[in-house]
This record gives C-alpha cells, structure tokens and sequence, in this order.
C-alpha cells in the first residue's frame, strides 16, 4: 500500500520537483499539498507541467487532516517551518526542506539566522539529513532535516578528506557555482531573465553565507576541532546545478582514492577517474552526484570539483532518499532517473 | 523477461535520449549501441551523464549480433538510414527515427530529401509512426517510420481539424518555434552557443523545410484532397522544446471542441482549458504535448498552440511509444515522467 | 554648446539605454534624472554598468529645475505619463516613451488602456513618434510620442507595403518574438530567469495586445480604409530584440522592391536582398532595422521578416532620433553605433 | 587625416569586435581586411551585424597592399601569428591579438604552446600589450603583444598588490569564469547551445591554461622572485565576459587601498568601494574593468574580484587602446562606449 505523503509549501520550486519525483514513485502517493496564498487553486493552475497528475486541490495547512498521513515534506521557508512543524502531530514523521533543523547548536542558528530558534525541543529529535553519511539515523529519526544544496555539494567532496586526514584543514576554499533556481521562486530584482541572462556574479562574498553553518558544524565534528573553510558562491545564468570548485593542499592521488574508496558502493556518488571533472549539464534532473580530483601544477595542492542538481540532489531527491528511509522503502526507489541532457 | 533492444547511431541526441528511457523501462534492456565514428568508446565517455548505466560498448554496426535482438531503434541520418536498414535481418522489428521510410511517395522523398530512395521494397512496410493516429498499424508493423519532431507538433494541432472538416483547408498557417537540440549535436557555425543564444531567427522559410513533405502527405490524405499549408520555422535559444502557433480560419470554440474530444481519452496530449495557451518549459523532458486553443478578434480566425519537447515526444519518446505498441506492452509504459521544470 | 536632457523614469531599462545613448551624444548633457522610489541613490547604485558616468543624482520629479531643460526624455509607465507630462512647463520639449500620447483618438486610448484618458488637450500637439515616417512633423513638434517597440517592428515592415497597395489589406498576420527586456524591469513570475530560460510561449494571443491599438490606427490611416491585422507577441529567452515574421497576401518581388525603394535612403532601415532574412543577433545594441522578404511556395503568398532591438531602435535609440530631430540635430547622430555581436 | 588599419583574420570575432570599434573612432579607417577561407565574401556576408559599414571586401593576406597601412591588428591563431608578422614590412606598426609575442623567453613559448617560437628576432621587438602598465614602452612599440583576456583579468587584480609586497606571493588562487566568446568561433561540441547552456564545468585544470605563462613571466618580473599562482578557467554559459575570483592573504582594506589608488587616474579600471564587488552584465560591450575587493571572515583573507569583457577589453579594446597609444591618439578615443545592459 502506497505511503501517504503530504507537501507543505508546494508552490514553490522545491515543492514541485517533490511532486515530479512522487508522481514516479510505485509506493509514495501525495493526500495534501498546501500554499498559504494560493489555497484553493490546483497545482495545475501553480504549476502547468503537473497537469497530467491527478493532484489534491492546494489547501491551507490549517486545512490538512493529517491523520491519514504517513510522512510531511515540509518546504517551508526558515522560521516558518519551526512553527508548522511544531504544531504537527508529535509522531508525525518529517522531512524539512528548510534550514530551521540543519544546526544543533541554538547559538550558531541565531548567528546566521538572525533571530533565536523558537523550537529546539523539536531541534533535539531532529537528524541532518545528508543521508550518504546519517543514514541509519535518518532510518529511526522523526525529523531529518536535510541539507543546504550547497552545503551538501561541499561536503560530498570533502567529508571523506577531512574524516582521513588527507588534506590540511586551515586551508580549503569552496567556490561555488549556482544555478538561479537555487534562489528560489521569489520575486527579486538579480532574478529577473533580463538581470541574469548573459550576467554571473559572486554573493554572499566574504564569509557570509548561511551555509557556512552547516560547514562549521560538520567538519569541525568530523575532524573533532573547529575547522573554518572559505567559501565563495556566484550566481551563474542556469536554471539547475551547483558546481564547487574545491582548492585543498593534499596529494591529489590520495585525495582521488580517499573519496573513490568512501563512494564505491554508494549509487549515487559518482567519483570519475582520476584527472577527470564534472559539468552541471551531466547530472541535470536527477540524484546523481559527479565527482572529479584533479592535481594542481603546484605540488602538494589539490583541485576537488563537485557538480549536482541543486534541486534534485540538492533538495528534493535528498528529501526523497530520506523519505525512503524513514518509511523502510529501498533507499534508491524513484530516484534513479537519468540526467536530462542536452 | 526484458526486450533486448539495439540502438543504432547512439552518440546523438536522439540516441542518448532513447538511452535515458529505456533506463527506466521495466521491461526494455540495451543489448547494443552503435556509433561508428566513436566505435570502442564507452557511452559515459561520449554522454557522461549516462555514467551511472551498466550500458555496451559502442561498436560499429557490422559488429552487432542481431540474433539477441528484438527490436531496433535506428538514430541515424536519413538516406544512411535505408542502406542500414536495408542490410537488418528481414524478421527484425526497427523504429526508425530517420526520415527515410516517412514518405510513402518515391517522388515525393526525391523532392524533399535531394536523392532518390533506394529502399522502396521496405517503405511499402513501414507504417507512419504517429501513435495516437496510426496505433494499430503500428502494432503490427515491422518497420515504424517516426515522424518528424516539427511535423508532429503541427499534426497534434491540425489532424483533428482537417478531419472533421471545422477549418479552411487553404488557410493553414503554422509559425513554429524550435529549440537548438532539434538540429543534432553537429557541428555548425550556428548552433555555437555564442551565436544562438541571445538570438533567434527564421530558418527554412518559404516552404522548403522538409518536413512539409510529411504535411502534405497526411493532411492531403485525411482530407481526401491536396492540401498545402504554410510553414516558417524559427530557431530558439533554448535546448528543448517546439511550440507551434498556428493560424486558421473556423470557429474558435469549435476547433477546441473538436481537439478537446479527440484527444479526450489519449495519455500525452493535453488540451488546456479553451482561451488557454502553452509553453515549452512545461513539457520539457516529457511525452506530453499541450495544446491551447484562442479565438482572434478577427471573427473566424483562430489560434492553436502546441508545445512539446523536440527530444522527448518528438523523438525518443514517440519511438519508444511505438517500440511499446510493437512488443506488445502497453503503450505508456517508463514515459509518465513527469516534465522537468524549472 | 549641449542640450540640456533630463530623464523622467531613469530607474528602467529604457532610462538606462538613454543615458547610454546620450553619454556618447557630442552635443548632449544630462541635467536631471528622476526616479521617485530610487530618489537619493546615484545611477551607479541603481545601474552600476554606468558608474563611470558623471551623472546627476536620482532625484523626486518635483524636485528638477526645469527651467534649465532643453528637452525631457519620459520613460514612465502609461497613465503616469500623462499626469507628469500635463504638469511640465507648457513649452518644454518632450520625448514619451510610454503609451500615453500614441492613439489620437480618445475611445481607442481608453479601449486598450482601460482607462480614459485625463489629457487629451495635449494628445493634440502630439505626433506620433516613428521618424522615418513623421520626420518633418516631428521637427516641429513640442511632444513626441515613441512608437511601442512591437507596433514600431510591424510598421517598418508593413507601412510601405499598405501605402503601395501591393498586400491584401485583410489578410495580414504578424507573428512576433519579443526578448524579455520589452517587459521592463518588474517583478513579475513569468520575467523570472528560472521561469523563462529554457521555455517561451506567446501572450497577449487573439488580439488583445495593446500595440494592436497602434496597429490600427496608422494601418488605417494609410490605407483610408479600416485596417484589421492580426497580431501575436511571443515571449523568448533572450534579452533584446524583437522579431516580427509577417505572413502577406502579394507578390514577393514586388514586395521586396516596394520595401527597398521606401528605404533606399533610410540610414537605419536595412533591406537585405531577396530571399534573405535577419536575425536579432545582428541588431542588438543598436538603432538598425533589418528586413527580409522572401516568396514562400504557395504563389502569391509572401513573408517578410523585421528584426530589432527593443530598447534601442525600439525604445531608446528612437527617442533619441526623435530628439535630434526636435533639437535641430542631426538625425543620426550618436547613433550610429554598430551592433555588438556575440 | 584618419590612421589607415589593417585587420588580418577579420572573420573571428576579435575581427569582428575590432571592427565595430573603428566603426565609431573619428581618426580610424578600415583598408584592408583579410580572412583566408572567406577571401572574396563581404563583410557583411560574414557578420551580418556589420552590413551598415562601407567596408573593403575580405581578401587574403597576399592581396593586401601594405603600402597605404598605417597599422595593422593581428587577429590570427597563435604560430600562424609569427609567420605572418615576419612577412610584413619591417617598419610596420603592428597590434597582434594572438599569443605569440606576448612570452619574452623562447622556452616558456615552447613550453606553454607546443612548438618552438620562429621568429624571436621579433620578439625582441615586441612590447607586452597591458597598456595600463606598459604604456610608455607602447607608444615607442612597433609590435605590441596584447595580453590574453584571462591573463589580463588576473594581471589588473593583482599586479599593484604583488609590486606592493601586500600580499603573500606564494598563496594565489585565481578562479576565473569566462563566457564563451572567448573560445573564438570555431566548430567544437562544448561550444554548442545545446552542450554548454544550462551547463557549466571547469576546463585547463592543475595549471596547464596558457595564460599562466603570462602570469608567471608578469608576477616573476613584478617581484623579484618566481611568482607561480593556481589558476582554474570555467567555461560559463554567457556570450561575453570574465570574472575572476582571486584569493589572497592579506588585509582587505590595504589590498582595496593599493587598488584604488593604483588606478585612481585610469579610466577604465574602476575600483569598486570597499566590500562591493563586480558582475559581468556591468561591463558588457565595453572597455571598462570593475574590480571589488572584500574581506574574509577568516582574518588576513581576502578575495578580489575582478569582471571584465573579454572581446572587448580582454581583447579589441585592449587592442584599440594599444593602437591609440602607437598612433599618438588620447589613449580613451573611440572606447568611452558605456556598457549594453541589459
């Protein structure tokens, strides 16, 4: 029997590649979809590519009878989603698209969220939803939180390093490329086609990036002392990818085999061969991860590039992947989708 | 047990699309790629973002064991097509993605194409392969002859109104707009990126595109009479997609009433809401076609929108409709993927 | 010595294109720029591509000293205008780019604008704006209203051909492609680069386009005879440029002729030989028209094809010809900048 | 009297942008222009954006009769770049757009270029084309080199704080981002629409660009001492532009200080306040670089980023402003073009 899944937030981008990879899925089957300020129309209306999908009407949550429902995706804003998710039913198993359960720490959320969490209670039962690295967690949690698209990119390529103690921890700098739908669908002005199209820039320059939490918490629990990397995202005219170029001081062979070795059996984690590296373009549409390492001509320094779809991998696949395990389903089902290219 | 299926002339886009369906398909499996001019190559070296598939070798097709196979997608240029096909087993079952078995009339292939046909004995086989129009046909065909990407999307707009007589048969205008995957991975000054894109153009104009061969053909046999239409097609900076906005004279409300009830019982083509009118980023990466129907503020004269993904139902996704009907499964079966949007 | 210009609007596209235009003008100088929410800021912040400009602060209209003004160049919305242009000195030149001053008759404002309109004592002094066409009026004038960007395309290309009587006045069909920067810089969903990038479809279809208001009005005028032209814009993933594909009833040769005599001595309209056509990349940036003809295969049938760019030739670059002609300048002057391809 | 040019290899698009750029120089005029594989087309025929100009037809180089030139732009592949310099008359002044008088050691050309350099007894001769730096040498310059549009965009960011001592030589990373002009307009599978749009990946990872030859013969020379930074190139789907994101060690504000008053009095290089930095849509189609300077939350870190547009001042501006210099033109003249945004 089909797990009843309900999205909260489902007009925004997250929601409705939620809902394409559902729709795939033999054992899932959505019984809610909510958008505050678009209760009432279908997600046809929202969303026309969803129009063959024979969908629940988008209600307010307020609307949602949630005793039929095996399982929340939850792709609220920041903020938001502590409150909804507080107020659900407290056995209710969840998946958070947001960042409001990404950080253990209450002090580091108000530090880059600019405002104290107002729900650590439910912070405590909550697990970071990286599933390559939490998954047997994940398996017993009721809430897993899942990763920033970024912050995700950038620990696939360097968990592993730190956790080996290949490369110099003082010393790693992500510059990261992003696609626009990263951004979300709000209406702001370096948004616009016009703005972007034919433009690319970095933001968040300097160390100021909100995922930068998420790195500091991770890797400075991995290496098991606080490690501070430098991180750079831009924004780049496409609509799907992140691309992280990774500069770390290492023995690139080393580097190639630490991570070779860590995703042999992961399905998802594609390491390339050596010398090789990846292009957004190759993994559009789907979960899959392209990894490349390559040596620099300065000895000792290393070149780590890591490419993903922000909104596959990077939010809604990964919050299928969990779902899967949350709910006893193969890990893989549903989301072994080709990449969509050209 | 899965049908072993060969692809012929996999290093395009048709092929690798074909590839990334038959991925999913839970009852196809890839006995065979070829690609002559990549022979020995792996499909991940030619399409990295089919890396994560257990897929053959490219080898050229001389080196293809036809005896393990059932049916044979063929993803090669038109006239290679014939002598390729030609040379197959006389029992194997073959889509053919080409345009060479399309056009029952000798005459009519020299005139379009530039070169007489050398396979007339086979043309005689092959059946139109338009699913939704030619379904049992094709059932039982061995040969299926898809149709043109462009020709299609017009066809979906106009077969019904010819049919039913609701339109002026010498007042047809079709202005087609088509993404950049529709002219193949060759290399031409005009398909560089720093040429298409932030710009667009007309291409073919006057009535020489080719594919108002097939036009002709099957508007002039539904209507029992000649019929000629007008056909511009225009190069779009995208990757995907065809929209086609067509032009005629007959009763707004009628023409969508007679498209609404034709395709009332068919899967993968959309009739939106009358006054309703498509996009290409609704469809893309889909077997869907969306069509909208607008009465102009000219009395009579009426606009018909239809959007597909050139790749998907105007290629791949059609062949594999037709690779289902002639094995027997049921048609829709691994092409209910959702659209991928944004 | 320079004329004094001050912009009214100078926060959208078509204010920026101004100054860019102006900023190479030997005999121009901008005194004041207004922009009423972005008042206080300077150009840079607003348009930081201009920061090495030595521009006037934005200010509040209330706030310019017209009395040093030779000439106000109006890029605000329609309904605004009026009210502003009402309330300048009474023998201020002015340049409008919005809609306001374009339709001399007072129902056909309110039809397409859904509003009457509250200055139809100055919609008398105004001429309509397409120089090749009212130059000499335009010398003369106090306001000069700037033909809409699509209305302008379509007319370059069908006004010569209605004066001549070489084209079925009722069998006329201009199907446009607009690149995104003709919508401005609102926030709207639709204008958002995830949004647009990668799909295109038509708006404003079954002649409900305000443009068509111009359309009317000067097709008629030529003609003596009411006009009726069907007319559907297309949105596409490109930021500049317009690309009108017409569909006649009227010999293409002597179509061509006609269109080639009426502009041999236009230094912006260009005339490709028979049987070529434009494209937008070839336009952009600058204030050039490139038209096309060619016979299509049903005889008597005929397509002629006009591109430009919308803020330039469309917009910007035609207010300011429009200006040198007011201010006793040369027509072409600062404008002959040629297009920057790729 | 207007200085006679003549531009070889003139069917590229460094050709193309040369060209528009004589186009509005009042003292430059285009003579002869040479494109080998296209001798005997017009221009226009080649660049249809270029049709308004009265330009001489594209004839071999043989043809050209250099007695009337008073300068000549080079905008040949590299190799094909020396032996055509060598067979003109020696006392022509010439701008070369390629890479082969831009290494002053035979070794490094052969180590970076594959070959050994033919003409060295021309070398000697050639000045380095970064006009900012090398203004004086060029005006007294027969051959200027100009400098590679990476090379260049990495050398305005760095230059000043390497001669400065404010920063650590040993800990340079630049990570550039270049749209696709750059690669030129020849026929490769990367630079197809279809593979590059909504694609983006790295290319010359682990330091084999080219243009680190640039960068280490420029830095070493700068310092007293080998310089040898990490470069990464991506390849970003947009037509023009480079921005470079570098990073150092070393204090923010004293890096943005030896910027801002390094090019205090240059026109075209524009410093960015403290904490701002660039995007390329802001320097599109012209001369101008942006350069924005932020500190890292890891104190003693500090990115620099510089954007520029590399057919434009990464190339025929650069060229432009180098041929100014050499004719004892104002260094500005023709290039004060305000960017085209959007």
């Amino acid at each position: 029997m089909a797990h009843k899944i309900a999205i909260l937030g489902a007009s925004g981008y997250t929601g409705a590649e939620m809902v394409r990879l559902v729709s795939t899925h033999p054992n899932m089957e959505i019984v809610a979809l909510t958008a505050d300020r678009k209760a009432g129309q279908s997600m046809a209306q929202v969303f026309p590519h969803l129009r063959h999908l024979d969908l629940p009407l988008l209600v307010k949550i307020g609307e949602v009878d949630f005793s039929g429902v095996d399982l929340v995706v939850c792709a609220l804003p920041h903020a938001t989603s502590q409150s909804v998710i507080s107020a659900l039913p407290r056995d209710m198993k969840v998946v958070d698209l947001s960042a409001d359960f990404r950080l253990r720490d209450a002090a580091a959320y108000e530090k880059w969220y600019g405002q104290p969490h107002s729900a650590m209670d439910l912070q405590a039962e909550a697990v970071y939803g990286l599933p390559e690295f939490y998954r047997d967690q994940i398996r017993e949690a009721r809430i897993v939180a899942c990763t920033g698209c970024n912050a995700a990119t950038g620990q696939f390529a360097l968990r592993p390093l730190i956790g080996a103690g290949v490369i110099d921890l003082d010393d790693i700098i992500i510059d990261l490329k992003a696609a626009v739908s990263g951004a979300g669908r709000s209406l702001k002005e370096n948004l616009l086609h016009a703005e972007l199209s034919e433009g690319y820039h970095a933001y968040g320059v300097g160390g100021v990036h909100r995922h930068l939490g998420e790195f500091d918490q991770e890797f400075s629990l991995i290496a098991g002392r606080p490690v501070s990397v430098q991180f750079t995202p831009h924004l780049i005219p496409a609509n799907r990818g992140i691309l992280a170029t990774i500069y770390v001081s290492g023995d690139a062979q080393t580097v190639h085999d630490t991570l070779a070795q860590a995703y042999a059996d992961e399905p998802f984690l594609q390491v390339l061969p050596f010398g090789e590296h990846p292009s957004t373009r190759h993994v559009r549409g789907s979960n899959f991860v392209h990894i490349g390492v390559v040596g620099d001509r300065r000895p000792g320094r290393t070149i780590v590039i890591a490419a993903l779809d922000n909104l596959t991998k990077g939010s809604s696949g990964m919050a299928m992947q969990n779902a899967n395990l949350m709910l006893g389903e193969e890990e893989t089902t549903g989301l072994m989708l080709a990449p969509v290219f050209p």
